[in-house]
């Protein structure tokens, strides 16, 4: 058994991604155990671009739990950080390092403080999903610390209980929450449909929108959904059960029309139900309208999806191509509709995988000035721009899971003192 | 029986109101007959602010049917306005008038030709249910012209087949169209839920919302909802029928708070099953949405619904308050956050019953731009102000029905030659 009073620390760190849902979550059947009341389907994204870095270290020498969140310390007293602390701990297993003499026995974990520390690869105020990414990190990594036994469906079913969506974040690729029957929360889980090498062509591009607009909080959002819309019942019971079989198939079978047609419509449907709630909700702004409008315009003119669009609770738009070409053709398209401010170099607006970039023949701020527009907008003079509308653009793939990152130099507590480095 | 080649002109010349729904209209059962899927209640607008007024003249003279439209020549050629003129022939009776020794047999009206000219008090340009009050006028004009027996009800069943709102434009006050079930259409028809007089406290606010986007025509947009939305069906069978029982009574019991929830929620819902079409359908705009949450924050603050919002097939606002008091308050509001550009003035920025400006305390620019912000923000800075986004505000109330206009100088047409004045 450990001494109280010891010197020594034992860290974890790991990274987790973040996700974005095709088939939308909205609305909780129990906001305690945050258990939605349909299914949803998401793509992981991939972590070099937006993931969330956690390290979680124990000590004898620590005198409570801490945390801090992109260098700042934060209060781990809010109910969704202690759900998730006190479930890891119940089933933490004995930890044992021969090489330091360290042997942690499962009933020391109930003692033992931890300190956290974790850091976002992006914006976290740019609605992106970070507390997707940064719940799912904060059970991976305390799960490994921990040395838990339990399978990722499980410990997905822990992370749920501190951010609903984050669930979806323990897998890479292709991923389901399914809602689950059970009162207690146990069969709501995350289910990997296929890994990230099933389907390796698709290309995504966010565009993050200015918006000096204060947004409503998901958790706020989705309760008066629940209690005020007339829609959400039918949405959840009839229309999102259909989709998900459709879509399920739809991954399965790279199908990427399909999977286009059911990611708009759900989420256009969720907005839907956004709108229908009182007082109505709205997360997408004039930008986010135009930027569906272009997609729309540009699959017409095709006769078949080129792109597909979800936008989450918030006016940013992820959209998806089936291919680098069609990417590059979308990238083309967005930077002439929304080009950056004056004072933007293109190094900051166009972030993620540049070369995306390149395949769109745009390698300085010129090039996008001399943009032609493109063939489907060609005969209807005068075009519009919204310059500075878009802050700028993230190009991304879907990606891996959660991984442990076994170099130390990553981890972002000091191995001595257990602070933040 | 008359002569062709007579001198003689008889006309009739109508005047009638446009309207605004608020338990709305969207989605036809049968598109040839304008038959709708659901019930919609709507309140009559006063026909001094907002109406249009038509002179039918029939002539043996005359030797093809021809309209003109604010001055201009449009063409009858279209299946809309052929409906009616057929429907209305079909029913037309003899119509004597034996000062001028002129007699016009039922059979004869197969065969002349009329000429009609119709003018709006207000922008067509500017979205606000131009086709309704005109489809009205054009038919009840009509029908006075060839003496029709029909009662208001069997005259709105014919503006129905021209533009389906149009015949909740044949009676003043509140009005429900009733969606009938007959598959001919005889039984869509508009029925007077109360005159003007039942309640007359209401004041009614338009805010005209600059626009530069192009909008789905209603037409084409209620057909791909009802293709496409997979939420139209849920609302139209299930929701909008427990509405408009909850709406009559609200009405007949001037029972504003619920009339208010009532109409703010069906107008969110519409434009949500806009948002839940294929390609999606926005009406509403960033604009449309701020006056939406200026509207909400009050009602909230106030712990009561001070105004109702709700809006059709554009971003125009049309806001009910119960009272002229309330209705003061709402236009200072609206005036704080949406001043009018420089180059405007007070007389073309807000039009109609001009004294709720006087009530408001706003007698010059000058005032506009010393207005304090409401007491629901008054603790929030900075305040946000949208310059020129309202492009003008139209102050009316709840009105009457068609009329006859017996006053000659009001036709639009020349009594002698049939051509407009």
């Amino acid at each position: 058994m450990v001494e109280k009073g010891s010197e020594w620390v034992v860290m974890a760190t790991g990274r987790s991604p973040t996700n974005i849902a095709v088939i939308k979550y909205w609305g909780k059947r129990d906001e305690n155990l945050i258990l939605p009341i349909n299914d949803s389907i998401s793509l992981t994204l991939d972590p070099l671009h937006l993931s969330a870095t956690t390290t979680a270290a124990v000590s004898p020498s620590f005198t409570r739990d801490r945390m801090w969140l992109n260098g700042k310390e934060i209060s781990l007293s809010g109910e969704r950080y202690q759900k998730c602390l006190r479930e890891i701990r119940r089933r933490a297993n004995e930890v044992s390092d021969a090489e330091k003499g360290i042997v942690i026995k499962k009933e020391d974990w109930e003692r033992l403080h931890v300190h956290i520390s974790s850091y976002n690869n992006f914006p976290t105020a740019a609605g992106l999903a970070s507390s997707a990414a940064g719940f799912a990190c904060l059970v991976f990594t305390l799960a490994k610390l921990m040395n838990l036994k339990d399978d990722l469906g499980q410990i997905s079913s822990i992370a749920r209980q501190g951010s609903g969506s984050a669930c979806r974040s323990l897998y890479g690729g292709f991923v389901k929450w399914a809602m689950g029957n059970n009162t207690d929360g146990s069969d709501s889980l995350a289910i990997q449909l296929a890994e990230e090498t099933h389907w390796t062509d698709l290309v995504i591009i966010i565009a993050v929108v200015s918006s000096k607009q204060k947004e409503t909080s998901s958790t706020s959002g989705m309760r008066e959904s629940v209690q005020t819309s007339a829609l959400i019942k039918h949405r959840a019971e009839t229309v999102v059960p259909a989709r998900t079989l459709k879509m399920e198939e739809a991954i399965t079978n790279r199908d990427f029309a399909s999977f286009a047609k059911l990611t708009c419509a759900d989420s256009n449907q969720f907005h839907a139900v956004c709108l229908d709630t009182s007082p109505p909700i709205f997360y997408m702004n004039d930008t986010s309208h135009r930027i569906i409008n272009l997609v729309e315009k540009w699959n017409i003119s095709e006769g078949t999806p080129q792109v597909a669009y979800t936008f989450d609770a918030g006016p940013n738009a992820v959209l998806v191509s089936p291919n680098r070409k069609t990417a590059a053709l979308l990238l083309q398209r967005l930077l002439f509709h929304f080009p950056p401010n004056k004072d933007i170099n293109l190094t900051s607006f166009v972030v993620g995988d540049k070369t995306i970039l390149q395949d769109a023949g745009v390698t300085s701020m010129k090039d996008i000035e001399t943009l032609e527009p493109p063939p489907e907008i060609k005969d209807k003079v005068p075009y519009q721009k919204f310059m500075g509308d878009v802050s700028y653009f993230i190009c991304t793939r879907v990606g891996s899971g959660p991984k442990v990152l076994t170099d130390e130099t990553l981890a972002l507590l000091d191995p001595i003192t257990g602070l933040p480095k």
